[in-house]
């Protein structure tokens, strides 16, 4: 049926692209365009545009940042420059900043070595974090995932430092909060009990 | 620290709004436009324009469609015009042209009475429904939602035929095709229960 609403075809199809948009949601939001007033839909898309114009990313941490000015990290007074956190995307930064519990500077990996996908670490910038390296720097914080991707490249990041007077660490692994042990998985209980800390 | 990113806060708000996004997967969504082609988010806003330029709904049953073209069902000399499906919503209709089993003629409601949302018969397309059933049409399929909202909706339509020589039926109510009784509510259970039918 819908082949034959050619333009609300195409919508739909361009909505399908966007990921983490669940399938079952596709034709949700295409109604709620459909629905919304001739002028918010100009300025939805003006927005879009505007922010594909104006956001790079930083040269130095490849976090986003506005093209007319500094790196909010980088180029900030206010931030630790002794700690580099290093994470794979923006989404993950995020995550860290809404804590506000960390100061110093980030590094956006832009993913994790998956050799099954075709992603090695000449695909991320890992380089560009092992030349930005330089004397100030005291600490590397591996904040990438726990999944087996992010820990290979954990392991890879630390296995080309192994050489440099720094300190490596990374996130504590245990119970997150709120949670009661019945649910976990057996590994978590594994490594929050194995990696048990003083009272 | 997005503050300092305007642009980009601004998108990020913009898909705040968009209903069915998940708070979550704002981040990610705002990620992928920026890492598209500067092309495909022109062309993706330029589609959205078009969606909402061009398709607007039939004054008849309130389906999507072109406005240079005829309503696919309303207008098609394929459909059996002696039934009419009235659905809450255009998603609703898509789920049921999704399996490909009817072959009669809809009637988009525009949602269900919900008074707690200031949602009355008046804000429906109820009115249009009434005025359209002509003796051409034998039977009226209430597919509202089996919400209390869409239930009151049904009922209350239905009333308002009770006066016309009108089949008025409603979906079946019972086990999910794939289900096991065990994880089912006990309401379902009971009207699966209730409402058997010779094997």
């Amino acid at each position: 049926m819908i082949d034959q609403v050619p333009t609300l075809a195409q919508l739909v199809k361009q909505l399908q692209q966007i990921p983490y948009l669940a399938s079952k949601n596709v034709y949700r939001v295409a109604h709620y365009f459909l629905m919304l007033d001739q002028a918010r839909v100009q300025q939805l898309c003006k927005i879009i545009i505007d922010a594909k114009m104006q956001v790079i990313a930083c040269q130095t941490c490849f976090v986003w940042k506005e093209k007319e000015r500094t790196c909010p990290f980088c180029d900030s007074k206010r931030r630790d420059i002794t700690v580099i956190c290093v994470v794979e995307t923006w989404q993950e930064l995020m995550a860290i900043e809404k804590t506000g519990g960390y100061q110093g500077l980030y590094h956006i990996l832009g993913g994790a070595i998956c050799p099954l996908n075709g992603i090695g670490p000449e695909n991320l910038t890992i380089d560009p974090l092992i030349k930005r390296i330089n004397e100030s720097v005291r600490e590397i914080i591996l904040a990438t995932n726990q999944t087996p991707e992010g820990e290979a490249t954990a392991s890879y990041i630390a296995s080309k430092l192994k050489d440099r007077s720094l300190k490596i660490s990374c996130l504590a692994r245990g119970i997150p909060v709120g949670s009661t042990l019945e649910y976990m998985d057996r590994v978590t209980v594994f490594k929050a009990l194995s990696e048990r800390r003083p009272f």
